[in-house]
C-alpha cells in the first residue's frame, strides 16, 4: 500500500533472518477488516499510515530459514505465526498480558509492515508449527480464532453458559464455534444477512435476525454476550438479553461512543469486558482446528493471488455475499 | 410514609415471631439515599410506593423474642440486620447470587416496609450477632459497608492493586476503607465537596477534587475504580484514568444512560461490572468493623429520634456538610 | 437390596407425589462402584447399610405424575434425575455448594433409598427434562458424566490445557470426553486393562499403558491430571507428570492414607483439588450429550433386567472386559 | 561459607554495574531458613552447594551506581530486593509465573552467590524503591513478608475467610500479618513454642498450642490453612479443620513424604496448593509495611555484624527464643 486505496507490488531484497529470527515463505495472508480500513482510510483511531506500509496479519506459511540462535523451529516446519511481539520487560509483559505492552511490535500496524509479501523474517517465538493435516489456509485463520477464543475468556465462558453472539462475520462465526468448542450450552448467532445467517445455521447454530425480539426487558435468555458486530445499539440490544450475572465481551469496534442504560441494567448485575487482540492462544487455535472441533475453513468464501490484492482488500463492498478473503503469495 | 414527603409516626401491633423469625427492638437505622428518594420521589426507576411505606434498612438493634423454630440467635443477641429475604429456591439463588432472586423481599424497597419501627419481626437467618463491643450505630453501617466490600469484589478487587473511588460520600468513603482493608496498595478519592474531601483525610486517604487532573489517556494510575457518586461523566473520567487490565464497579447510580468511549477504552482492556447490593457480606462487614479496619462511625455526622424522621431523610439538602443521619427509634 | 449380597425384588405401593414432587416411571439405572460397594461390603467410609436398602443413583425416566404444586415438569416429560436434595438453607446451600450441604438427601447412600424401582417420587427441582434424541440410558448416564464435569472444575480446567487422565473406567472416559469438550488441547488416557484402553482409543484419545512411563521428573507433559482410578501410587504418579503450575483434581478414592512428596513437587507450584460429586452440572450434561459432544453411551458395555440386579452389581468381578452396567426396571 | 558451618568474611572487588543493573550498598540482610540448611548441611533437595557459596537473600539498601542503560532506579533510592531473575523468555515467563522459569537466578540458591555482601549488582528490575518512612531491616523482610502474601494467594484467601496458620516462626507471622491485612474476618496461629505464641499474641492474634485441640473430624473451624511449619503431620492435621470447600498453602517444606487421609477428606473437598517462592508481591509488600497494616519488624529479635555471621546463621540453634537474625554488612 503506497497511498490510500493504492495496492503496489514490489521486488524486494530476500530477507535475512536474526539471530533469533525464521524466515518464512508466506502462503496464505487472511484479509482483516483492519486491513481494509487502513486501504481504503488510511487510519484506525490513532493508528495512521504514514507513508507506504505493507499490510496483512492473518497468515502462516512454511519456514525456509533460520538463525544462529533458533531452537523452536526448524527448516522445513509449516508454521502458524503470530503477528505480535512484545517486550517481554514491562510490567504488562511481566504479569503475562503481553498484548498489552505498550512496544509491542504487531504486524500491519503502523509503523510496523505486515505479512503481504513472499519471505518474511520473523522472531521464533511468533512462530507456531502446525500438523500437516492442517492447511496454510486454516493455519492463517489462527488469528482471528483467537480473537475468538479470548473473548471467550475476557467474558469468563464457562462451559453450560447459554452464549449470545451478535455479528455473524468472520468474528463472530470463529467466536461461535469456540464457545461451542469450550462447552457453551448452546450458541445462538445474530445478523442483518441473510447470507452470514445461513453459513452460521450450515455450522449448526441457532440463528435470529436483528430485530426479530423487542429490545428491552423479559427477554433475558443468555449468560454470555460476544457482540462482534460493532453496530450502533448493538451492545445495548445484546445487554438486555442477558440474564442475572450475565458477561459481554466487546469484540467489535464501534465507531463511536455508546450509549448505554447501565442504571437499568444494574439489576441484572451484569458485567462487560473490552476486548484487544488475544495472548496465549495459538496451541489452542492449533488444537481446536486440527482436531475439527472448530471448521476454521467455513468462513474462507474467496482467493485471491498477490496480484489482486485491492480486489480482496475491498471484497465487501463489491461482494456482499462474502465473509474472508484470503490471498496466496506463493500462488 | 403516608404520602410524598410526608412521614407519620404511628402505634402499630407488636409483631409475633413467625416459626423461623426473632422479633428486633430496632436501635439504630441508618437514611440512605434510596430512602430520601422514595421520600421525595415516591419512586425508584421502577419501584414505585403505592399507599403507605415504612423506610429504613440499614439497621440494628436487639433480639427480643424468638419464634419456635429459631436455633441461630437468642433473645438479647444484638445483631445486624441484613434486609433481603431470599426465596432460596430459583436458579439464581440456587447459584449463591441470592442478591438477584427476583423474589427478594427487601426492606423498604415496595411493595415491603421498612426499619423504622420499634420493633420489627424478620427471618432469624437476616441477623448476624455483633459483640459487645460495636455499637448500633456501626452494627446498622453493615449495609452500607456491605455495598463497598461487594463492589471490591465485583472490581475482582486484588492485593497491591491501585485503587480510584469517585464520590467520598458514605458509600464512598466505606468502599474506600474496605479496597485499603483488604490490602489495595493506596487509595485515592475524588469528589467535589471540600467537606467530604476533608473527612477522607482524615482517615488518612490521598485526595482529588474532581475536574484538577484533566480528562482523557495519558492520566492512567489506577488498576480499580469504584465510581461511588453516579454523577455525570463520573464513569467515563474514572475509566480513563485506569491501567492496562483495570477493572471498574459502578456502585453509584446514574440518572441517565451512560456515553462511553468504549472503543477507544478497549486498548487497556478494561472490565465494567455492576453492582446491585451484595451477598454473603455481613459476617465480613462485622469483622473489619469489630477489628478497627474498618471505622464504620466514621460517616454518621447526625442523629435523630424518630420523632424527627422527615427531616433525617432531607439532612442533605438543608446541611451540605453532613454524611450519613442516623434515626434512634428506641430514643 | 436385604443384607450383604443379596438383592430382593419386591412389590411396594405406588409412591404418592409430595405437593412439589413428581413421580418418575424409572427407564435406565446405571451400576456405580458405591453401588457395588454396598451390595458386597455394606459400607462407603462412614456410610454403613443398616437394614434393607434400594441401590441406584445413576437413572432417568418420564414423569407419570405431579404434585400439586409442580410447575417445572409435566406428565411426559423424559428426564435426567440429580440424585442429591439439599436443605436450600446452610451456609454451604446458600454459598452455592448445595452439593457440600450436610443434610443432604442422596439417592442410595444410606439412609437413603435408591432409584432401582419402577416408580420413584422425587421432589421436581431434581428432574431435568431431555430432549427427544436422548435416550434413557445416556440420560441416566448424566450422574457419571456430572462427575467429570465437576472434575474438570475443580481441577480449574482451562482451554488449552493437555489433560492426562489416570484410570479409563467409566467416570475416567467420560471425564476425558468432558475435558476434549471444554477446550482441552490433548487428552491423555491410562489404564492397565487394554480392553479399556481400546475403547478410550476408539473414542480418540491417545493413550498410555500404566508403566510404561518411568515416574518421577523429566517427564512432565500435563497441565490437568485428572485421577480416576483409586489405585495405589496413581495419584503421586500423575502428580509428577505435572508441568509448571499445574492442577490436579482425585476423582478415584484411594483405599488408604495417601503418601505424596510434595516437597519435592512444590518446585512446580501444583494444586490438588479434592472432588465430592458436583453441583449445577446437569444441564451442562445433557447439552454435551445431546449435540454429540460426549458419547455417554460408549461406556454401556452390558444391560439387564430388574431381576438380573445382583449379576448387574458385580459385572466387574465375573466380566472384566466391562465398562457400565445398566438396569432396565420397566423392561 | 567456605565449606559447611564455616563462613569466612573477605575482600572481593568492587562489583562493576551491568547496562541495566544497580549497585547496592546492602544494610540489612535477614536470615532465612534455607541459609541456615545450606550452611550446617550443604544443600537442600537437589540444590547442592559445590564450592565456597555466598548466603543471604533476604535484603535491602541503598542504590550507590547505576549501569548506562538503567532507568527504573537513582543514586541514592533506598530500595528493597527480589532476589529472584528470570529469563523472560519461557513459557512460565510469558505467562506471568516468572517465579518457576526454570532457569531463574536467585541470590544464595546454588550456583548463584547471595547478598551477604556490602556491594552487590544487581539487574534494576529486581530493585523496587522504599519509603523514607521504611528501615532497611523492614525492607529486607518484604522477601519472607513475600512468600506470605503468596501463600494467601495460592490458597485464594477471600475477604471474610477464617483462617489458620500452623507454625508461629517468621514466615507464619508474617502470613497471618498479611491474611489479616488481606480481609480475613479472623486468624489463628498454633505452635509448639510458648514464647512464639506470645509474639502472636502481641500481635493481636488468637492461638493455640499444637495438640491441645484434637485431630480428627469435628473441629472444622478454618476456611483457609496456611502451613508454614514443616512440621510431621502438621498438614495432615491442619486439613482436618478444614470446613468445606476449604483451602490449604503448604508452605514449610516436610521433610519426608506426606501422608494425607484423602479419602476421608474428600467430602469436604478441600484443596491443597504448594506454594514455591513467589511473584510479583514487591509492591503489595511495600505498601503493607510502610502503611502500617503489617509490622514486619516484629519478627526481628536478633541483629549481627558481618563478623558475625556463622552466629546468626545458627541462631536458633543456641538461642530457642528467637525468630529472624539480622544481619548489617555496614554496621
Amino acid at each position: 500500500m503506497t497511498e490510500i486505496g493504492r495496492i503496489d507490488v514490489r521486488d524486494v531484497p530476500d530477507p535475512v533472518p536474526g539471530a533469533r529470527e525464521a524466515v518464512v515463505r508466506i502462503e496464505a495472508v487472511g484479509v482483516c477488516g483492519s486491513d481494509t480500513a487502513y486501504f481504503t482510510a488510511g487510519r484506525i483511531g490513532d493508528w495512521v499510515v504514514e507513508g507506504p506500509m505493507i499490510l496483512g496479519h492473518e497468515t502462516a506459511g512454511e519456514v525456509i530459514a533460520v538463525g544462529p540462535d533458533v531452537t523452536r523451529v526448524r527448516v522445513g516446519d509449516r508454521v502458524a505465526i503470530e503477528p505480535g511481539t512484545p517486550c517481554r520487560d514491562c510490567e504488562d509483559c511481566r504479569a503475562g498480558r503481553y498484548h498489552l505492552c505498550r512496544d509491542l511490535a504487531f504486524l500491519a500496524t503502523p509503523p510496523y509492515d505486515g505479512a503481504l509479501v513472499q519471505r518474511l523474517a520473523i522472531d521464533e517465538r511468533n512462530l507456531f508449527p502446525v500438523p500437516d493435516t492442517m492447511s496454510f489456509e486454516e493455519a492463517a485463520m489462527c488469528e482471528p480464532l483467537s480473537v475468538g477464543i479470548w473473548a471467550c475468556r475476557r467474558a469468563e465462558l464457562a462451559p453450560g453458559d447459554r452464549v449470545r453472539v451478535t455479528g455473524a462475520g468472520p468474528v463472530g462465526i470463529l467466536a461461535a464455534q469456540v464457545a461451542r468448542a469450550l462447552g457453551a450450552a448452546d450458541v445462538v448467532l445474530s445478523d442483518v444477512s441473510d447470507f452470514r445467517l445461513e453459513v452460521a445455521r450450515r455450522l449448526g447454530f441457532a440463528t435470529e435476525r436483528v430485530g426479530d425480539v423487542p429490545d428491552g426487558p423479559g427477554h433475558e435468555d443468555a449468560d454470555v454476550l460476544l457482540e462482534c458486530s460493532g453496530a450502533p445499539g448493538a451492545l445495548a440490544s445484546g445487554l438486555w438479553r442477558l440474564r442475572n450475572g450475565g458477561r459481554a465481551a466487546m469484540v467489535g469496534l464501534p465507531k463511536h461512543d455508546v450509549e448505554l442504560p447501565l442504571s437499568r441494567l444494574n439489576v441484572k448485575e451484569v458485567r462487560l469486558s473490552l476486548v484487544h487482540r488475544y495472548a496465549h492462544t495459538w496451541p489452542t487455535a492449533i488444537a481446536l482446528i486440527s482436531s475439527g472441533r472448530v471448521d476454521a475453513a467455513s468462513i474462507v468464501t474467496h482467493r485471491f493471488p498477490l496480484a489482486e490484492t485491492a480486489t480482496a482488500l475491498t471484497l465487501g463492498s463489491h461482494t456482499p455475499d462474502s465473509l474472508k478473503a484470503i490471498i496466496l503469495p506463493a500462488a
